[in-house]
């Protein structure tokens, strides 16, 4: 009876697909430093000059359709794995920030201690279904931590699904092998962010084609600047954003057929003002619900964001702008929601007291909100 | 392009709509101790009982019919009114909170310099369309400062349209008169909250039929809490709080046909825990939703609410909650918005920091959010 809510209309939706497309055949994509992923447009017969790919969005459509529309993101156990694309959505933390805020409101560099907190909570929470990964930069000596000593947090200290890491290829590769990631099981799900306009740096294209290879989960994901790294309007940021991801959700299709992909729209403003993105906008809300939309239709998993924002403290612009974000990828019907708890600063910064309150906002809403977005 | 959120389709608004219809044949509605009331529903032919109305729906509809789908509230100047119904929505602040949250953390109750200050912001404040009334109550030597007082700060203050008192009858008319509220000219919006369920009280009754005699602007509100005064259930609420606002909106009709109104539904969730409200919660934003659908298909504007909240500070809680309940009414297209800004623990405290960041987050939000539900 209730349903996802639908933003743009069936001829909006057409229109941007069309722009989507004369983008990918006039203007192309730039695949940067990887002879391998030209080589694999080559082999279907798309164009490729020099560095770029000038494919055609039907066909790359057609690959894509080989992904599953759902698929099992399997824990240390049975009982902790879930289903991507199924009847709710899958909720993981904050990913990536340098710093974190402690409880007397002083940061400092994240430590292998504030990471294993991390995961503990995770863990704890009822409204997450992951542990992600790198919660937090970890520093030793001034160092990041290697990220074999970030599994052991996961491996030892939770069952639930975990995300691995993007930083090469090979660290990829070392930790699917240390859990035993297999083609027939999805363990691992990573997060390949390509640069907008336009682009896919090498590190990411290499670690897409481990993924895929490995047969382990890809999130594709544009995240533009509007303004800045896309169009100021949320028309244009949207076939930029559709045109980007259709390439590298393709690229896994064309390694692996049937490779778990979830593919994710994100623009936010750039401010002209302290030349930076801005976080959990009421604009970024939009393309979030179109983006769940154009999304769908390619028969696959949505990526969404969460209770992100520009805020450095855990105060009332935190909570509205998360809210925001939050609830349009609950009301848009998205999949996978990424960053749902502890960050700020513009994902600079984690706040352990930021997960409590975001995780039991999550445990209020997601059952509400995903009951409405059937 | 872009369009407000169909939370509900056809075949569930029109059952929502069949129960109300035979909730009012079959349950009734009470008039308490207002003869007039009761003489009013007779004079169209509608069976009573004791204190008892039970009309037919269609009846209500027809009559209700007659009230303007767009009305202008007028301000001191033309250049303060605006219109309710029209492209865009309007928004009013708190309305009745007894405490004031200071800068120091501190509450008291609410005084006149408080009220002024209150009025102040509201006028200043670009968010702001209206400066409401009662923002707080304000006392003096331990009682309640009369209405005429609380008037003088509107009028010395801002030239930006006002609600008016509904206290009593009395006070209702001394205020009208004092701006010169003629039937031509809609001075004034009476808040008239009916009591869940299925009640009104002499007093809203008296306040509602001097608003329409005096053809000033009517919002008829339910405000229920599901599991104590309206079924649990969400559709069972709407279908009661329809019944209910059928029947005040329809009275508006019988005592001025043309006197302008608005139709609020709300509900928000009973805590059997410590035995009241829970405002902000996601239920009531999907209430919210439902009832700008339910609403608009009268033909008459629709009041939503704003960012109200259970949190006694203005904190992530306040942040996050508020922003749920002013994004429904908004992306369901609420005309008129209710306690938008500065209302804390459940309406009995007020907060001029809040105010501050509430105003700054709809400033935001409302261009973007009512762009797209056009």
């Amino acid at each position: 009876m209730p349903r996802k809510y639908a933003l743009l209309d069936e001829t909006a939706l057409v229109a941007i697909e069309a722009q989507a497309a004369q983008i990918l055949s006039e203007i192309g994509v730039e695949l940067q430093e990887d002879s391998a992923s030209l080589d694999a447009f080559r082999s279907i017969g798309a164009r490729c000059e020099r560095q770029r790919v000038y494919p055609d969005a039907s066909q790359l459509r057609e690959l894509i359709a080989q992904a599953p529309n759902r698929f099992v993101w399997h824990g240390k156990t049975d009982a902790a794995s879930v289903e991507i694309g199924g009847s709710r959505p899958i909720i993981a933390p904050v990913f990536g920030p340098p710093k974190v805020l402690d409880k007397s409101g002083e940061t400092h560099l994240g430590t292998l201690q504030d990471y294993r907190d991390l995961v503990r909570f995770c863990d704890q929470s009822d409204a997450m279904d992951s542990t992600g990964f790198l919660l937090c930069i970890a520093h030793g000596g001034g160092l990041a931590v290697p990220h074999m000593q970030l599994l052991k947090a996961h491996m030892e200290l939770s069952d639930k699904p975990m995300m691995g890491t993007v930083i090469s290829e090979v660290a990829l590769r070392d930790i699917a092998d240390a859990v035993g990631a297999g083609p027939d099981q999805c363990r691992l799900l990573h997060m390949v962010n390509l640069t907008p306009p336009l682009t896919y740096q090498v590190n990411p294209l290499r670690c897409l084609r481990a993924s895929a290879e490995l047969g382990q989960g890809t999130v594709i994901s544009s995240y533009m600047m509007m303004g800045a790294t896309s169009p100021v309007m949320m028309a244009g940021a949207l076939a930029q954003g559709l045109a980007e991801i259709l390439v590298g959700l393709a690229l896994t299709q064309i390694y692996r057929p049937g490779a778990p992909v979830v593919g994710g729209i994100f623009a936010t403003p750039f401010s002209m003002q302290f030349m930076g993105p801005v976080f959990g906008t009421p604009e970024s809300h939009l393309v979030q619900l179109a983006a769940c939309q154009l999304i769908r239709r390619l028969g696959i998993p949505v990526r969404g964001d969460g209770m992100i924002s520009s805020s450095k403290l855990n105060d009332a612009q935190a909570g509205y702008e998360g809210a925001g974000v939050l609830g349009a990828s609950l009301l848009g019907g998205a999949d996978l929601i990424l960053h749902s708890a502890g960050w700020l600063e513009a994902g600079r910064l984690v706040s352990l007291e930021k997960c409590q309150t975001d995780m039991a906002w999550i445990e209020q809403v997601l059952p509400v909100y995903s009951e409405a977005a059937v």
